[in-house]
């Protein structure tokens, strides 16, 4: 229940050469607070509820707690969210060993794109594509539950 | 997913001659904002994750969601929660064809005691007994979100 990932800005479209899965993914919080975020997301044609703690000091270590629920409540629960639904296409993308997903955000965050990476540990070695830019892990306002109540067209 | 509940304070520990259940609750809030409370409950051996909607304007109807979950997963959730844990013991009690909640509230909280009953429309007949105090259906302080913020000692 502890993930550990990076993020990435995206400097250019190069990744979409790549994609091999595509989902639209529509969500909002129950709870932004980064300490106790609570998740609705509809993922495709799936429903999960999610829950992430605060993460460590260079934020690449974070709580993260997700179940399964079925797409006609996460309709309902997502009407009980805060305002600020955030709607992105994810398109997964392998590199070597490694899964990149990468988010382009719509609405309110439209012109934002970034990329994330599982690891199995935070010093674990892994190939940068070329259309990786920034590392901003550890800037929480490139949490979705930040950018939900700071859209990124209001930067 | 709307829950037609009606609550009451009680008067006398006379209830615990007809109880036929007790279990030990302990449960924090993820979000202990009525509009989109998000608790995490330990009842007995079981774990829970309940999201409510705030009521209507009797306090009777509320939209709520639940689902089990491992008691190790609700362990790791309560340690996100906001301060304010709430622990009691909650009485099954068989009044006519009615089940009676009685919950005996603990720590921050003793001394108060709240009876619920869940119907099947905002004004169905059911038997009234003897221990049975002032309706609180609609008085939000009495929402255990509320109690885990404002514990009843400190009133």
């Amino acid at each position: 229940m502890i993930e550990i990932e990076r993020k990435f800005l995206v400097l250019s479209n190069d990744f979409l050469k790549e994609v091999f899965v595509e989902k639209r993914i529509v969500q909002a919080y129950l709870n932004s607070n980064p300490e106790r975020a609570v998740r609705v997301r509809i993922n495709g044609n799936k429903g999960y509820l999610t829950i992430k703690g605060k993460g460590n000091e260079t934020g690449t270590t974070r709580f993260e707690w997700e179940t399964e629920i079925p797409i006609a409540d996460a309709d309902k629960l997502l009407l009980l969210c805060e305002e600020g639904i955030i709607e992105k296409t994810r398109y997964e993308i392998k590199i070597g060993k490694h899964l990149f997903e990468v988010d382009v955000f719509d609405g309110e965050n439209k012109g934002l794109i970034l990329a994330e990476i599982e690891l199995q540990s935070e010093d674990e070695f892994f190939v940068k594509p070329h259309w990786l830019g920034q590392e901003v892990t550890n800037d929480e306002r490139f949490y979705n539950a930040y950018l939900s109540r700071h859209p990124f067209r209001s930067w």
